[in-house]
């Protein structure tokens, strides 16, 4: 299309849709990614399908990292690396058995904690004892789950912004270390989920210091429903379990950062930072969490600088190993905390739509929030007014204090797949993706592009 | 209420609802049952969480035995036994593993089908070969299979009649034995089945005489998706699987089918006999098939009894062992053949909710197939007009040519769950199993007060 042809469309297109500035290049490139970009749904279609689970500090992880530099390269990014890091490394083991030996004998399908301790390929047989919630647990006499399995019933529902995991994710989180505490010789859950599928939800748990790490397993809610019934029918009468979990701690191993970049034109500015993170449990493929995120993030990267070259560079970070304690997130600030970013973002919630633009400039630089702000309101993303505190992977931005923004996913099924075996490529609607890129480049356009400091100090 | 009251109930209820005749006590209980029937529930809940998978042939399956048959009297029934036949017994074994080795090494999730021999402990590897379907594999040159695994992707579609399963079952049914006689050292399946989530659904396959089985398994739906974006990327590049499934055939085991009545007022005439199958597959719980259908069929012989005592026995089947091969529903045929029974009726097909009544004697007695499609139009049933061949478990009523009647279940979300892990009582929905306990108590209640022969001779 000619620049005159263009500007004549874009005439049109202020008639019909008049937010839309079809003759700013990052404005057109958002638009076009809507209906037309390929990058994300490549990236992720391809990590599931050739590498699969990526589980932090393994060689799965390794192979990912290789695959995320060839595809980087690939698309035409520059400076494209992977920086290596040593981490703690925990693995799942083959066998995850739950028995209910009596009175109701059936097994229960259960999976591992991240930073389970082992029961022994043997397991281990014991009483099981039901707390509501932590906040039950907590109360329980030190000493009184001695030789005993404790069970967190704790449930979730699904909300739209993902609040409920802080409300529900304690069960998962301090729940074993709470119980081991007080002797439990292992902690069951609930899975930290929403679905009625027998696929449980894991991630990680930790024991406080000095607490000697028990094994530790997700039961799927149907399985975890099902032994609720028990204790309903039991009445009083002692529920036994065989609880087989053989995961095992590798030491230390070396996990990296994939990165990559978009050179500005001038790259003495500060350049944009957008993350995800590559590595994922290995029960599922890692497509929800977080192929889509890396996906979303390099293709927002090469469509901001489709039209022209940005000002600022924009840097992309895969980070590794962030399920089993945001080792690579850590890192990468411990390794780069010298070089000034201008602003970090950060997708990790999945691939379902942005409905809320959220950054820590509202006040600040009230202009650039609110020129973002109407930017991307054509795609149906409204204008928070909470402080953008970032995730998980952009420890860096929150460790300069710098900019940050929040471009909230809709969260409403995300756990229903969230660390589950459930967790593939299929969950993807492209649509939705399409949406996430559009906006995350009508975003990074503008970051990318604006001369001043975002934050300003 | 008295029964001047009734009548006076019944007078209103014409008025407002004309279908309905309310002093027919059997209208009154299928009414009463729509709401306030808490057998059906009962027992599904109660053998899905006190006994669990009841795999035929197994100690399990006698333990979903005993349950029933203590459930059956507590609940009224006589005559209640455990009728023991003997059977082939196939056990799935604990290890399900199917690596794709190369170009893309990743574990996909599957599942043994019924009957599958064993790859022993140390599994299989050999290239996959992919057939679109039965027909392709059939057309495929004698041995041109030797030393390769056989997959079958031929997909499935939800249809509210089921009949997606007559064309895609033959994958599972036949597919093993046909790649097996070309000589294929294994077979998988993409799963036969409408949902995605990473539950194979298992089920029966069978090898020809002459015909060594070989392991069958099935891959959840998002793993044969990856297994065929997989041949997609390789272009030709052999794809290699390491598989290893170790089912065990056990010989010859004892199962039984569990019967139950509530004896008529004339327990002369032939019984109006209702069946249902008791066994499940290991891997779920058996809530949707076929516990539901053992919960209905009790509680409707309970209800259409529960105004007075009916004319006719009704004679509850909760047969053994149908998912291996129909081995109860034969064994009761030839224990019974020579006492008629007056009709025949099946509930497997899940516990959603009754669309459609069609018998097999529309055109032999259309006075009674009218009055029983007028008695249950009410509960949003039609009048199908196919003739009705019954269901696996009465195989007594096709042998004596006797009285079939069919209560079509919606089956649109059938194959999300049979004969997956996934069939747990959580996917019952309480509403739609009355639903089905109302239509049945009408059809059962009627046909259990006609003097005359059901089917004519």
């Amino acid at each position: 299309m000619t620049r005159t042809a263009m500007l004549a469309a874009a005439l049109l297109a202020t008639v019909a849709t008049p937010v839309v500035a079809q003759a700013d290049p990052v404005a057109s490139a958002a638009d076009a990614a809507l209906t037309q970009d390929r990058y994300a749904w490549d990236f992720v279609e391809g990590v599931t399908t050739e590498v699969g689970p990526r589980q932090a500090g393994t060689e799965a992880e390794q192979r990912g990292r290789d695959w995320a530099v060839a595809w980087l390269k690939r698309n035409g990014f520059v400076n494209v690396a992977d920086e290596p890091f040593e981490m703690d490394t925990w693995v799942p083991g083959d066998t995850h058995k739950a028995e209910i030996l009596s009175p109701y004998a059936q097994p229960l399908v259960i999976q591992p904690l991240g930073n389970s301790a082992s029961t022994g390929p043997d397991g281990i047989e014991a009483e099981v004892v039901e707390f509501e919630n932590v906040d039950a647990l907590r109360a329980a006499p030190d000493g009184s789950l001695e030789g005993k399995i404790a069970y967190i019933s704790h449930s979730m529902t699904p909300t739209q912004d993902g609040s409920q995991y802080g409300f529900a994710g304690p069960a998962r989180w301090v729940g074993a270390g709470i119980a081991a505490s007080k002797g439990a010789v292992a902690t069951i859950i609930k899975a930290v989920g929403t679905d009625y599928h027998r696929n449980p939800h894991t991630g990680g748990t930790s024991f406080p210091d000095g607490v000697e790490p028990t094994p530790a397993g997700a039961l799927s809610l149907p399985d975890a429903a099902n032994l609720e019934r028990m204790f309903d029918r039991a009445q009083g009468t002692p529920i036994r379990m065989k609880l087989t979990l053989t995961p095992r701690r590798l030491g230390m191993t070396t996990s990296g950062n994939v990165v990559g970049e978009i050179v500005g034109r001038d790259p003495s500015l500060p350049p944009v930072l957008v993350a995800c993170h590559l590595d994922s449990w290995w029960n599922g493929t890692g497509a929800f969490d977080d192929g889509a995120g890396c996906g979303i993030v390099a293709a927002a990267a090469k469509h901001a600088a489709s039209g022209a070259q940005p000002l600022r560079t924009i840097r992309v970070l895969m980070a590794g190993a962030e399920e089993t304690g945001l080792w690579g997130s850590k890192a990468y600030s411990a390794a780069h905390i010298d070089e000034p970013i201008a602003v970090g973002l950060e997708s990790d919630f999945g691939a379902d739509r942005i409905w809320r633009f959220e950054s820590n400039f509202r006040e600040a630089n009230p202009a650039l929030h609110a020129r973002i702000a109407s930017a991307v309101a054509r795609f149906g993303v409204s204008n928070g007014t909470a402080v953008a505190t970032g995730g998980a992977d952009i420890d860096i931005a929150r460790d300069q204090k710098t900019a940050i923004i929040d471009l909230q996913q809709d969260g409403t099924r995300y756990f229903d797949l969230h660390h589950t075996p459930d967790d593939t490529l299929d969950k993807i609607d492209p649509v939705q993706l399409r949406q996430n890129v559009a906006v995350w480049t009508q975003v990074v356009g503008i970051l990318a592009n604006e001369p001043g400091a975002i934050l300003p100090r």
